[in-house]
């Protein structure tokens, strides 16, 4: 595969807070492919991200598995040959993501992503994606991705 | 009711990244009592909320959607006497949230938020949240609610 991550492949100037590689203070997230359909990364967070006692931040674990499955999304779509239509910054836009939070995350140590296409069209992916530490899952969850269609 | 926010009244030590009034470097989001069962926040997003488009990010939104509804519940709480347990630092830890995006929300306006318990008892609450813009809902969820527990 490609030694590049998958954000600063397809989207080196992008500044999103949670995986834009040019956002100096944003979490920029580095996913990679596995497979055409799987893509993993690492994230250290910073002591700011306290969800109140001591643990990783809900609202945070929902940036790092929305962005993180977009990584999917984007790169499945990069293979596909679906990429970003005339007028759209991206190729697809989130819909909607339904995060269930399973256990703590620690705030102290890394934490693993791994997200997986689940249904592909052009039209719209839905990736499942879950946040992972010392061999348990913390968070998971399903986000809908639906193609970005400027209007004309 | 209260001129106090319910973070500064119920948690005012709190680190919270998202509504923690005793963590610098977070959102702190404050939230006020409209009601029993309904909460109300304004917040103004920061330049690096962006969502890579110039509008505010989804996993902020989450953020604030998740961390407003728990003003809700912590409220509602309050007002019925389900207050932390002994052991636990909350009275409850929020278990999941559904989000869905419905339109862009602006990245350099403030937003409204209004969260409304739409069930609750002593053992969970399901809370309706919505993220508003210029008389626009632009994203909207259903974040459910438990009780913490701790083990003996």
């Amino acid at each position: 595969m490609n030694d590049l991550a998958i954000q600063d492949r397809l989207f080196p100037d992008v500044t999103c807070f949670g995986c834009g590689p040019a956002n100096p203070d944003g979490l920029r997230i580095k996913s990679f492919a596995a497979s055409d359909l799987v893509t993993t990364a690492r994230f250290t967070p910073w002591p700011q991200h306290d969800n109140g006692v001591g643990f990783l931040n809900g609202g945070i674990i929902a940036t790092l598995l929305d962005c993180h499955s977009g990584s999917a999304a984007f790169h499945l779509a990069d293979v596909r040959g679906w990429g970003p239509l005339p007028g759209a910054a991206f190729a697809y836009v989130t819909a909607g993501i339904d995060v269930r939070y399973l256990r703590p995350a620690p705030l102290d140590a890394e934490v693993g992503l791994v997200a997986e296409v689940a249904e592909a069209s052009e039209d719209a992916m839905t990736v499942d994606v879950r946040l992972e530490h010392d061999g348990k899952v913390r968070a998971e969850a399903s986000a809908l991705w639906k193609r970005w269609r400027p209007r004309a």
